[in-house]
């Protein structure tokens, strides 16, 4: 099998285990289930996943390591403002429910079934996403564009935890789009709902 | 069986129960599981409920017709202003994390577990809830305490998503109290981070 064939198969694998781990739950769902869906034998699964905890895993690091890169890149970003920073992040969430919104759902709901070095591993990426947002924060704070008499750490649990939450509710193919939604929350955090 | 008596044990099982789900699951937590840790028998549980689904769904009946009372005292409480009453719902929702926490989780992580008709009750329970949430910001609004150029409903997903997020990280017994937590947020809602 050559290497763009196997990373098709593994993908297909990871991209039918999501669908049917969000419709019917991880604990629901059999390695059987995933192999007949995609007509394939279990043998098959064997050769890209050792177990479908490994394959849980996976899903999970997939979905991190991807905001944790998409997060990176715009805190670097040279030119902007850190209120600008703080809305491409908020945009980045909400943009991606899109595309990822299953992995995400996947991951805050079946995350009791990672266990061991997995778990922390998963916990310390989790934990690093924070602590970028917040780093964020501080940084708009140290430059004057954000209020100093609060503190960092829970403007962070709240503006995350407002995005996160858009995981529950937002559709993508609904009436407001996605840059609608993070203009609004970004309105909301930096200038309040108070007349 | 007195009726008090069976009161207690029902509660006692519920309590339990919710225990369970939280550390290892639904799916993964059996009705011997439960009895065995309260060491009565499979008939007392079978006394009190028809099935472990039918046990989630009474954890999550519990919990939703808690908040949505609470919610609704809030809310007809004449006196106050809007900005009180949002500062009321929002402590309410944190402050019960110590007492409620784990039935919460539960209630998020595991809704997949509810089915047909005890789902649709439980769904419409939870758009209440949003739904007085929204009517609480756009009496504000009508009453000149809230901004009038950003939506209601999606200013209610804001504040409601950052408070349904505090269970997933607020410690009862962390170094940052309930309602402290509660003023932060709130500040955060209404004036904004924005220097």
């Amino acid at each position: 099998m050559g290497v763009s064939c196997a990373k098709m198969m593994k993908d297909k694998i990871l991209q039918q285990s999501i669908a049917l781990f969000e419709k019917n739950g991880f604990s629901e769902t059999s390695i059987q289930d995933i192999v007949n869906m995609l007509g394939v034998t279990k043998g098959t699964f064997y050769y890209y996943f050792t177990s479908k905890e490994q394959l849980l895993m996976q899903i999970h690091l997939q979905y991190i390591d991807n905001i944790l890169e998409q997060q990176r890149r715009i805190i670097d970003h040279s030119d902007k403002s850190w209120k600008e920073k703080l809305f491409d992040v908020v945009y980045m969430l909400i943009h991606q429910i899109e595309s990822h919104g299953a992995s995400a759902r996947i991951f805050f709901r079946e995350l009791i079934n990672v266990k061991g070095d997995f778990l922390n591993e998963i916990l310390a990426k989790r934990d690093q996403f924070r602590f970028n947002f917040q780093y964020l924060i501080e940084q708009g704070i140290a430059n004057g564009e954000f209020r100093d008499d609060l503190p960092a750490d829970m403007m962070t649990f709240a503006v995350l935890g407002a995005c996160n939450w858009s995981y529950m509710w937002f559709k993508p193919e609904g009436p407001v789009p996605d840059n609608e939604v993070a203009c609004i929350f970004v309105e909301v955090f930096l200038n309040g709902m108070k007349k």
